[in-house]
Order: structure tokens, then sequence, then C-alpha cells
């Protein structure tokens, strides 16, 4: 199932899309009016800890509208309704895994696998799909781009044994974590450098995991200005979502609606020569095969 | 005034510390008892953006419950009560600030001041006064204490200036940033090294700004089973308060309930010739002149 998050009449709201459709079921709607079943959850957030039952509970929903006599009015449109990143605010800041990709440690002038590298960014770093955000060039000369799979967790777990960890991924999404290159370098821990206000695009959708039952072999292409920079698999991660959600809550525990970032592949700005950061105007596009196209504006 | 936050009847609450008796003011029961007010914020989170002028709400409240029949019902005694931290809850990481004492940088093997470091600590590492929190012998060999200076921020701002910063300070507490030495080594970015449950006592109050007129002139000593190991002044802050709210601001938007730790001085167990890494069993006291002191108790 494909979700999204949006904002229609002022409320936050969230719903499957409608299939071959440009419109998303309004799924408190059709509860509030068709009374489908006995509770449902107001929130996204609130409903992600119930996992396949949730996705089960909306599937009904939308089943039922699909039957009642003006199924139409259940739908709204896409171009009715404000996107919103699928989780808008994470419980804690977003979780990041950097040097997960052997060709991009290269890049960055690596030598090959380090040990495991989390950072996080703060959460007004999240921002959605089509959205515009700025280039920060008071703040930076060098802003880059970094397209990745991001892992929305389902439900609290520490420790999680690695054989478990599917059990607590929610679904998926895609991220574009937007870096300040300079920022990253000069201050050392990268916090500062990842944490300006709308470098963390996510969207459009987040894909439960009954649809990607292989998250470790989807294709990972990146564009700007629809030119190519990075072209990648998820397949070539170092470490792999299931050993990403066991070791970092070994560490930290994790919650319903915590995103982790798995890294990015190889085909940064800052990889090329001469680099190519970003300015105002760009357009950057990450597309991850089973979920869809992440497209960010800079100004 | 020294605030305190508390669980009481299994609810969250917060009040002023009685004057020179061990009881804290209930001035929710106050307020619902007498009245004084038009309406008075039901959390601390909600209070804080209000400045000095929920500071004077809750002067009023102590003092109409002073001046009442029976002062005596509206005291709750420590004993009574289970200390929270006085944030319990922050809203993003909490945001440190690493290397910002000179003799610290120089303990830890680096040579001076270097261009500001910032990282963050999952929201699960707070813990109160006197809590019991594990040593993690199962994740690290070399636990260390940092005892800190912690300011509470007060309303939310962004790219502040110097010149404004302690108008977005609300007041101050004292933290100890538990660190596992050998994993902020090996993972390179602290954040799993930083992170680890309990990591982050604070407490035990929540000093108002008034009553800290120069929050950079406060000796800083922390004990371990009552041996001196850090013997600092926040005087000796490479970048003081207001430069840490105004540059931290500039990158990453703040938020009232906000918490920055301002770094530790020397004196840290990683220092010593052997370390002197903590153990279980240890206690921890790290007390900032005006505020009081942080207890910890490690298992």
């Amino acid at each position: 199932m494909k979700l999204l998050s949006f904002r229609y009449q002022e409320e936050e709201r969230f719903g499957p899309k409608v299939k071959k459709e440009e419109a998303v079921w309004d799924v408190l709607a059709i509860q509030k009016e068709l009374e489908v079943l006995p509770s449902f959850p107001a929130t996204l957030i609130e409903g992600i800890p119930q996992g396949m039952e949730f996705v089960e509970q909306m599937r009904k929903l939308s089943e039922a509208a699909k039957a009642s006599e003006n199924p139409d009015q259940f739908k709204l449109s896409f171009s009715d309704i404000e996107w919103l990143a699928p989780i808008s605010k994470t419980p804690k800041n977003v979780i990041c895994v950097g040097k997960n990709y052997t060709e991009h440690i290269k890049e960055m002038g690596g030598d090959g696998p380090v040990d495991l590298v989390v950072f996080t960014k703060a959460p007004h770093t999240i921002a959605a799909d089509e959205q515009t955000v700025s280039v920060h060039s008071d703040l930076t000369d060098a802003y880059d781009y970094e397209g990745e799979l991001a892992v929305v967790i389902g439900k609290p777990g520490k420790s999680i044994p690695k054989q478990m960890a599917y059990d607590y991924v929610f679904g998926y999404t895609i991220a574009n974590d937007l870096t300040a290159r300079d920022l990253q370098e000069k201050h050392q821990q990268f916090f500062l450098g990842k944490s300006l206000e709308g470098s963390c695009p996510m969207g459009p959708y987040l894909v439960t995991k009954d649809e990607i039952p292989q998250s470790q072999n989807l294709s990972i292409v990146t564009k700007v200005n629809d030119e190519v920079r990075q072209n990648g698999n998820t397949g070539d991660m170092i470490r792999r979502v299931d050993d990403l959600v066991s070791e970092i809550s070994k560490y930290v525990p994790l919650e319903a609606g915590d995103v982790i970032l798995t890294g990015t592949p190889s085909g940064v700005g800052k990889g090329y020569n001469p680099p190519k950061f970003l300015k105002a105007g760009d357009t950057i596009k990450v597309s991850i095969e089973s979920i869809g196209t992440l497209v960010t504006h800079l100004s």
C-alpha cells in the first residue's frame, strides 16, 4: 500500500493512494461516514504501531468506499491537497547512516568499509515532495544532494535481533539527505552541516513493507535538472536494513515513527571533479524502484 | 526561582522549590483550589515560552499559598515525590557542544580551540537526579562522565543575534554527558557513543535565568565516589552561552524546551593516565554554583 500524508482543510490527514488515479482515499472521512470499523486511529503515527493490522484496516475502508453509492466523494484529488512528508515530525531526530556504500566512501576520499557511522538531522529539516527549500547560500557554498532509501520504524524496540528486524519496519520512503559539505567538514561532527532547514525532503509515499519484500535490490537514481548523478542499487549497501535496525537499536531504543536514512550511493556532487554543488533554481529528483520519485526544488 | 519536575499520584507535575524546605509548591493544586490566576499552564513545557511572566505567575501562586489558612496542604515533601529531569522530553535530541574548554581539548589529545563542534543525544538518554542508570558494560569498557552547564531554551528562534541571545534562555540546569569513549572513537560520529540509555542525567533544578545573571562565572565540580575529578569554571568556556545560542541557531532553529549542553571542563576519566573510567556501584556528583548538585548512581 502506498500511503501519503497531506493537509486538507487545514487538517493533517493520511490515506492510501487510489490505484491508477492521482488521488487519495480520505480514510478518516470514510470511517466517519460509513462506520466500517469499530475504531480507527486519528493520525498516522497512532496507526503505525499496529503494523499490518492498520494496513488491513485501511484496505477495508477503501474497499467499503469503492463499494458505496458514490465512491468519488471519498477521494481527494492530488491537486486539492497539500502534500506533507509521510512522517512530518519524527519522535527523535532523523537517524542517518553514513558511509554505507563502498563507492561513495571512495569518492569522499576514504579507502573502504568502516565501523557503523550514525549522525542525526533535527526534525525541522523534514520537507515534503515537490517542496521548494532554500539552498542556504548565506551559510554554505557547497550544498549537496544524497539520495537514500529511508526506513520507517513501526514499533518500539531495543537490541532487536537481526532475524527479527523486519518485524520492526513499517515501510519505506525516499529521502534526500541535503548536506552542506563545507560545514560538515569544518565542524567535524556532521549535525550542523546536516541540519539546515528543509534539508531532509522525504516522500512522496510511505510504501508498506508487504509491497517491498526485497528492499535490498532496488535501483536508486538521483538526477539534478534531469542529469543523472547517482545510479545505484540498494543491494550495494555495506550494512543492510536488518543489520542497521539491529545494530542501531543496540545503542539507541527505536520508536514508532523513527526514520533511518540508510546512506547514499556514489555520485554526490562532491565526488565530481570539479565538484557539482547545488544552486538556486535546481531541481533534484530521487527515484527508488517500487516507491516513486521525490522531487525537490531549490531557491 | 528553582523549579523542579516530578511525578506525584502518577501525574507529571512541576513547581518551585519551597525556600529553606525540602519541599515543592504544588502550583497546579494551588491554582485549582485558590483560583489565583485567570489561567495557568498545565505543563512546564507550555509555560516556558511565557518566560519571566510564567515565573511571576508561579511566584504569585506560592505567595497565595503561603498567605492561605493552611499553606502546608500545598507543599509536597521531597520524600513523597518522584523526581524527574527538569525537562524530561526535549522537542528534538539534546544538543551538545564538544571541545568548549581548552584544557579538556588538550587532555583529549588536541592542540587547542577548533570550530564549533555540535552533536546530539537522543531524548531517551535523559535521566533524573539521584537516578540509577546502567554503566552498559555489555556495550562499553570505557564509560566516562562529563559535568556540564545545560541551557534551557525559552522560546523559538532562528539566527538569533548574540546580543539578543539571553532573551531566548529560560534558565539553567546541570547535566552529566555520560559517554562511551570506545564507541565514540570507533564510530567516528559521536551519536551512538553518546546515546546509551540513561546517559544524560539532568537536574536537580531548572534555575530561572534571573537568579543567574552571570552564567560565565560559576564553579563546576565533578566527583566520583567523593574524589574530585573535574574542578572548573564556566568562565573558561571557549564559546560562551550567548555565542552558542547565536551560532547554533544560525543552522538549527531552536524551540522552547530545547536543551544545549555547553561542554565539559578538563578532568574526565579518559584524561587520566591510566584512564579512570566508571564502573557499576560508582556515584557521580556534578555541582554547579547557584544550581546545586546532580547525583547519578551507576549499576
